[in-house]
């Protein structure tokens, strides 16, 4: 079938500037799932892909509404029985572009400059969904399709997918399929593909600290009462100590320590730290002793402040102590802690440190668990030969530091393994001002994917 | 002169609602002197103190332009040499109304409710100008006015009165006067009338913290940088002791001890800690230990976050580590601190305690002195007495948690002490949602005011 790849990968390459088109089309809409304002636009980004998908000839096709954002499904069973079935998944929404003002350009006109296409969501990961979708096209262009397709493609996945468990549970058999198929993870650099084969949880919280039942004056009242910005900075401050171990009640009891073997492995990472320090742009890294940054970001827990909130912040002075103060913190999980047990261990640490003057509230934001994958696993394996055709060499496997919740979904719900990979880089910017995606990577992707479905083909001939 | 009190307080009484409607016209102005959107409002609010000025017999009025927001002067010296002269002090901006939210009324519609009246600026102090000003046109309206009036109201007092010093500076003999009367000081309880004869110092800085180049995905790269957020959280959290002590390098080494004199006098004032509890809703009272509620507020200083910043605090999670985080923090200081020390002492602190990983910058944002005014001033007798007539009861002398820099800076400059009162309750909500003036409050403070002005003529005689 060497024929048939060519043919697919000749003809995307010769209607690229069409597929980019459309992947732009995408990028105009503002679908930032946190936003509610934006509602109207995460139908819209919904409905522009039901069009897409029917338009490459996926025949079956279908919005799901949830309580949030709508699900799009779609299913291409022709390639017969003997065929796998590849569940694509994907994510339409996007985070919020705030800060606003540190954007060179609209986070919602994509413009194109020095390879890279500029846009909120280019890397994180409307861009991986039009990759896969373009490869696709190409090869139904020219041939039927070598594997069977089912699409679920969400809305919700940058606040934590809360619809998506419901959806899993309630349609088991329309999304029976042979494994998962995940853009969504990102590669270590551009000379560098990789297969991810482990992810972090994530357990997200606000913690509300009320002090005076309105703002005081900070003269006509300042000493006598405590300062609900102050005991807040006091009970953050105080759940790391000096080596960077995080103080919440027992939370490192449930950490599964790295093996010897994965430590080796990680430490063959081209991630060193000045990788790291290029990449934060930090004047010194700084994480928990005894482990190697590529270390703590592939195995071991966190806990971080995602922002903060209290009193003026306004131009000039302002003299109040304020009534009220508000963190925004998460903990990204190892195997084998949970968000439910994370969240305990915070409410006993805010009962023992939380002074008396104040009162305060945890509220769960959202969660999910981490999960390692399976690396022997057949359809893993084809797309690391995908990539080797592509990349000329192969890949890496890594524990990665990020959270996906639907690998671990697919897993407990469906049974069904994921191949993780994809084509941003690190330097891409998500979640930050000025998201990008090299353009150069995004053609070699889509060069993968079409190799992948034949591979997978091939494999069960 | 009785004839002459009583005549003018007939005539105050006779014609309140029209004072009142002047007094909402002047709240109607949001002369919001912090923001600089604002800035045509606060000329707005001068020309309409000029308007009123001329309309109650003060012949000589001018406007002077400042870098920011103008002063109003006026001049009425008819009484003759003989007769002390009144330099009236005033301002005519107000704190931001922010939270807007929190407001049950438009903060700049003013409403009457219950004998109170609700808006930005009704008790700080727009009503006390209104208050002296109707006294004045009261009186005018009946006799020759008993003693000389000059008139200084500025604009900037929210702000920490940036361009007050090189007025004062460059119109000495333009100000000359024999006191300077301020009203912008307060009073203890409705029941109790107060006067104050020491003030707190002010030194406000903003602390920038910066970390990462831009906000960091919290999964790709938690666990590896050092949150800025989480720096200044460990900074601020260092900066008191468990016993409410500032841990700023020699902080105390210039703090004047109260005298025992002044502790029972403290300890005399209708202020326990009940009444600090009702005024600030919180479950328990918090500050230096060693020190009542009462000492602690008019007699040792402060070190308060007024505001702080970092991340993402919108609705629902956002996975990064921000980039950069900021305090808005001041230290209300006593005799005999100086801001300039204080601000050298927080640089220290900085150098010693901000984390290597992080970049840092204290931006000094405004400053006063502290000060203790005579109590034996002939001036303040008179006021004493006025107040006593309306009130029929002695008042009591108090120091001042807050801060009035003009009151220094009419001592160090002009040469000029101060009578320092007011008509404003502790419950008015000054600086915060839902400001209000009780209106009887203030009808006894025109009657005062009036009074006052006899006592000073007769004074004289």
């Amino acid at each position: 079938m060497l024929n048939h790849r060519e043919n697919a990968i000749n003809y995307f390459d010769q209607n690229k500037n069409e597929y980019i088109g459309h992947f732009k089309e995408l990028l105009k809409i503002p679908s930032i799932s946190a936003d509610s304002t934006h509602k109207e636009d995460l139908y819209k980004a919904a409905k522009w892909i039901v069009k897409y998908l029917r338009s490459i000839g996926i025949e079956k096709t279908d919005i799901y509404d949830t309580k949030l954002h709508p699900i799009v499904f779609g299913e291409y069973l022709k390639a017969g029985k003997e065929k796998p079935t590849v569940l694509i998944y994907g994510h339409y929404d996007v985070q919020p572009p705030d800060p606003i003002s540190l954007w060179q350009s609209d986070p919602f006109s994509p413009i194109e400059k020095d390879g890279l296409l500029f846009a909120r969501g280019a890397s994180d990961m409307k861009g991986q969904l039009i990759a896969s979708l373009s490869a696709i096209d190409a090869i139904m262009h020219n041939d039927d399709f070598p594997v069977n397709l089912k699409f679920i493609i969400e809305g919700e996945e940058e606040i934590g997918s809360p619809s998506i468990v419901e959806f899993l549970e309630t349609h088991r058999d329309l999304l029976k399929s042979d494994f998962a198929f995940n853009m969504d993870a990102g590669m270590i650099a551009a000379d560098v593909p990789t297969i991810v084969y482990g992810l972090r949880g994530l357990a997200y919280f606000e913690i509300h600290v009320k002090g005076p039942e309105h703002d005081l004056h900070s003269g006509l009242f300042g000493g006598i009462v405590y300062n609900p910005a102050q005991a807040l900075c006091e009970i953050l401050a105080g759940m790391k100590d000096k080596n960077g171990k995080i103080q919440l009640p027992n939370y490192y009891n449930d950490v599964e320590p790295l093996l010897l073997e994965e430590r080796t492995e990680l430490s063959n990472l081209p991630m060193n730290d000045q990788y790291y320090l290029d990449q934060t742009g930090v004047p010194e890294l700084w994480g928990e002793s005894g482990y190697t940054a590529s270390e703590r970001v592939g195995g071991r827990p966190t806990l971080e402040i995602n922002g903060i909130l209290s009193g003026y912040t306004g131009e000039g002075p302002k003299t109040i102590i304020p009534s009220w103060a508000m963190v925004k913190i998460s903990s990204r999980l190892v195997p084998n802690q949970t968000p439910e047990k994370v969240h305990q261990q915070l409410l006993e640490y805010m009962q023992s440190h939380a002074p008396k003057n104040i009162t305060w509230e945890v509220k769960p934001l959202t969660s999910d668990f981490p999960c390692v994958i399976g690396r022997d696993f057949y359809a893993t394996k084809c797309f690391s030969d995908a990539l080797e055709s592509v990349w000329k060499k192969k890949p890496v496997y890594k524990r990665e530091g990020g959270s996906i919740p639907i690998v671990s979904y697919m897993k407990s719900i469906l049974g069904t393994e994921s191949v993780l990979s994809g084509f941003g880089l690190p330097g891409d910017r998500i979640h930050s001002p000025n998201e990008r995606i090299n353009l150069e990577l995004w053609n070699k992707g889509v060069q993968a994917i079409i190799h992948f479905f034949y591979n997978l083909s091939e494999s069960s001939m």
